[in-house]
């Protein structure tokens, strides 16, 4: 392994200049109208790239999504296994562009940083990745595992086409393992490895009364939809929290005995969430594991917005003609969107809301690995020994991501995991950052699975 | 009267000319940085008009209040009674200024009917009964009641200063009936009386969470204050529309047969307003007689706005800081809005709540005055005489004014009456207007009231 290492040191300069030309790319998925050229320019230079290091690669489209890129470089060893990584080329905007110290499409290196968009999400990443492959080619002279590679451009807009992507190539996508985009280090150093990523049913209701916004007089007489949709928001969920949409916890999967060890061992300082909440309390109480456990395990619904009438200053005597919710529900495995969903509309029409109206926005599956997969054990070993600290392990993250194509369509225990960014990030901000020792830290991270999978 | 009502034919253009004239000052008191000049010289105008007709004027201001007019025209008559005018000089703004199809503050004539903000609301009134009393003393050499004239520049902005004022001024402002501004004649041409009004608590209901918006994967254990808010609220107000803050109905005031037997005679197309509204159904059913009483003597507890998280197109997952309510209570006699915030705020606390916060806004008592007295059947009287039709009596306005500072505080019988403008007047809209006839019509009521109560 050492070897392996000091190629990779040899060639970090030039693997930190490839990162600074991929960002280069204003690849903002966000941005369909005026950027899809840039997005497809950056996904064209990544495939250079990759083909320069061997591997062959396919691009396309669903409809009219952002091309994704399927690569693959098999291994001449019989009976190899398959790894799969999976990332994304596209980024976040960037404004506001006047908190930025710099150019956030032309990465400078300062202070043993670097800045710019895309440094830590998830180009860096992307790297890390081809650069610990030819690393190892250079190193053995071709990779023991066959690897394939999965780079979407619109996981920033909530990854719209992959998941039919994944359906239609579920041949092609076949895999031992996944190393999913996604991970940091935490502030101490340690690894940060996730197992998988809750889900998520995204619905606006809305309740409608007169045709137009009334005089308030007209209240004895005229339905209010402000008032309706809180009534009905109520009996979705009580007070102390419970959802009461019968069936809702029906598909929650309790963590393993396994789960409950690893939760025990993930950090969490509540009082320093506290003040950077600027709340006296939280909602769980009873410490530490209780707290974590019912940040990974349960799941939500949250009023992410509720807008209705006159919100102007001062007041104004107005009947509104309509009220809207939009609700983020983050489910847990094995809860189902589809069916949370079926579930939500049902339980408001017999509860007397039939009236209310509900729109699903998007929904993504939960899903969650088992700690128990030789990938897992792989990341872990190649975690401890290039950080020389144990890493912390999430059995499944509190965010919502598009992991489940992996862990749930094509079955493939997948990680996410990543190491070239920290908390201190700025990750969707201004002045991402990374430290650039964490980038070749995450190439020789990426080596190390790689070579010993 | 003939005699009275020929003047008032011959005076007509005259008239007109004197509304128009008024109707030039840009008297926008909601402008209070750019147009506090301008409602000034409307004042000093009006108190020019109100001098060359012999009234006696004063003119004062509580605090940083525009100016209010006082004013006084003694009768010779020993024992004479006297009557109240309220009126207000000042307008709505006038925007969407390219809906007008005239100049707002250059009134012209066309087609029967006057187009200009303030003609309906509420220039045109002062304008007819400060010529209704000239045109008394024109024909009968001097009025045969005492006149009092209480003429502020507030009342689109809540009439912040006028109960201080009344208060202050319990004296001067003595009275045996008072005519109100405000009231029109219905589409078939009946004058509209209303005899008082409901009262307003309006306040502002406010549930904190985290400092700043956060991501909403910290919804296990970080407070919505969406949610707090959505729970406080309907706390306050059953789903089917009962306040259920004990104490809130202690103070209701049941009508009179009287009064009920005023409700049967008032028209409501019941099918007319489900059209305007655009609604299948109205809250109240049983028909007419049913509905205006729900309509009229009933409080209710209005959600005017609720504002929290994100309100854009699509979706975002983020959980709010901050929740806040509009709520206007509008109440009938006798409740009082200081006791109705008292039970409100304790209520919350009571309920759990206590971390809601409640700012008041603004408050306004309800009052009505009693059928049975004299100034009332002197305006039923003279609209008799007038239109040849019977009024329509509303016992209480479902809408909200600072009459209770002549019914409460100065203990005066008080009719709002006007009979200038139409439902169709647009009062504070565009292209606002009423019809030449009727306002003359308004001159000759005026002047039959003040001619023979």
């Amino acid at each position: 392994m050492k070897e392996l290492y000091d190629q990779i040191r040899k060639n970090s300069a030039q693997c930190i200049e490839e990162l600074v030309t991929l960002c280069r790319y204003q690849s903002i998925s966000a941005y369909k109208e005026t950027h899809k050229e840039k997005v497809a320019e950056c996904a064209q230079h990544l495939v250079q790239m990759m083909n320069s290091i061997g591997i062959e690669t396919t691009m396309s489209s669903v409809g009219e999504g952002n091309p994704i890129i399927l690569g693959e470089l098999k291994s001449k060893k019989s009976g190899a296994k398959t790894i799969m990584f999976y990332n994304h080329y596209d980024v976040q905007p960037v404004d506001p562009l006047n908190e930025w110290n710099s150019d956030p499409f032309a990465p400078v290196e300062k202070d043993g940083r670097l800045y710019g968009r895309g440094v830590a999400d998830n180009k860096g990443t992307i790297v890390a990745r081809l650069a610990a492959v030819r690393s190892v080619i250079d190193v053995l002279g071709e990779t023991p595992v066959n690897l394939k590679f999965l780079f979407e451009g619109e996981e920033e807009i909530g990854s719209p086409t992959l998941a039919t992507f994944v359906q239609r190539n579920k041949d092609a996508l076949k895999a031992d393992g996944c190393l999913w985009e996604g991970s940091e280090r935490d502030m101490s150093g340690r690894l940060v490895v996730r197992l998988g990523n809750k889900g998520m049913l995204y619905v606006e209701l809305s309740a409608h009364g007169a045709r137009s916004d009334q005089h308030s007089k007209w209240a004895p007489i005229v339905p209010n939809p402000a008032w309706r949709l809180c009534w009905a928001l109520t009996s979705v969920r009580s007070a102390s929290g419970e959802v009461l949409v019968r069936g809702f916890y029906d598909g929650v999967r309790e963590p393993t005995q396994k789960e409950v060890m690893l939760l025990k061992e993930i950090p969490f300082d509540e009082k320093a969430y506290r003040e950077l909440f600027g709340v006296s309390s939280l909602i769980e109480r009873g410490g530490r594991v209780k707290l974590v456990k019912k940040l990974l395990f349960s799941p939500t619904c949250n009023i992410a917005g509720f807008h209705s009438g006159y919100g102007g200053p001062g007041s104004k005597t107005v009947l509104p003609s309509e009220a809207v919710a939009k609700l983020d529900l983050r489910l847990v495995p094995d809860q189902k969107p589809s069916k949370v969903l079926e579930l939500l509309t049902s339980h408001l029409g017999k509860s007397g809301f039939g009236d209310v109206d509900v729109r699903m926005l998007h929904q993504m599956e939960p899903a969650r690995s088992s700690f128990d997969s030789p990938i897992v054990n792989t990341v872990l070993q190649s975690a401890r020994d290039v950080y020389g600290m144990d890493p912390i392990v999430y059995p499944i993250s509190m965010g919502s991501s598009p992991i489940y194509t992996a862990i749930n369509i094509l079955k493939i225990p997948t990680v996410g995991v990543g190491g070239v960014g920290r908390n201190d990030s700025n990750v969707h901000g201004p002045n991402e950052t990374i430290r650039s020792e964490d980038f070749i830290r995450g190439i020789e991270l990426a080596a190390r699975i790689v070579s010993t999978f």
